[in-house]
């Protein structure tokens, strides 16, 4: 079976950290700290921006945009890697589940999920 | 050209938003502040857990890291499709950069990046 | 000297956990990470609402994000006193910085600050 | 009635704002994704660090964690005075909720709270 482009980037991440004798400080807890740390960062990109201004970044904050969603992705393949479960399995799970939590004839319009908030 | 898993997901959550009429909650400002969210609770799981802890959580901790990582996932997938850029692409680039700044000769065994924290 | 408000408060909390002999999972790491997802939980409570909606929440909605908003200040106060520093004297000396950083006749009106997001 | 030294924060935070007509910027919704971004930051001094090394930083580091934990705690004053709530109000009532939830007598020891993680 071939490999994903996501299992072959989780190789390379494991390969970057080993050489650098970095596996000592990915522990699943470190990396759940440093991925929460760099969605802040990315959280931040947007924290002043109205709803509008989020949905049209010029050049320079849509890269720092990218630059800081990779860096939570990065974080995320590391931390999967780690605990040995797949993400891609995990996220087809979830939706599985938000499908039966949220059925659409139920909640459309009214978005009753979110009245909640 | 086949499409990736990674692209499949990001279709299926933008039908899932569509039918639900939840597109018009998912400004790029809103998902990251939603990805975030998800992030801490990602961190929750490991606050009080010791590094070895971490490294061996049980079947049903694991079951609930796997879904917070999930959510992650999927808000991370949704911002991207929002703003049009592609997730793989922006990690590879990513490790690029990490590779120059981090040479592994040069940080290896010091740890030379973690030695500024 | 009297103590202040949030020094009694400080006080309660090295009571309230040394009782529980919660003190070992005090670390400044995991009290850390406690805070930051308390963080995310507060933002939750706003993620998907607009900006006029986060100014007005109904009294349930209040209620909520006044016990998220003490989760983080009780989570801060801990840090502060295990690390043995005082919150206010370093919340004065960081207004002090950004006056410096910001002065009001330059940033006023034009927002420089927010212009670079 | 004097005020608290929280109080006289939370006015000068007001005025810093209003000198600079930044209060535009400071919805809550704005100001709860600002503060978990800094928690974020906060979180990140200590990411790679063991929890005996994050009980005993450098001088430099004490200072980065200062200076990011001041940065919650603006935040969080902007936040309670948007708002109209009192911070200190909200962790006593908390701290009372806490003491109910958690006996010291059934937790002691065992730890009860901190074995569901």
């Amino acid at each position: 079976m071939n490999s994903t482009p996501l299992q072959d980037l989780s190789r390379r991440l494991r390969q970057f950290a080993a050489e650098r004798d970095w596996e000592q400080f990915h522990t699943p807890k470190n990396l759940a700290t440093a991925l929460v740390a760099e969605a802040g960062e990315l959280a931040a990109e947007f924290q002043w921006l109205t709803a509008a201004q989020s949905s049209a970044p010029n050049a320079e904050q849509l890269a720092r945009i990218r630059a800081e969603a990779a860096d939570v992705l990065i974080y995320l393949v590391r931390l999967a890697d780690k605990l040995g479960f797949d993400l891609l399995d995990a996220a087809t799970a979830k939706i599985a589940e938000n499908e039966r939590r949220y059925p659409a004839e139920k909640v459309r319009g009214s978005a009753k999920k979110y009245d909640q908030y």
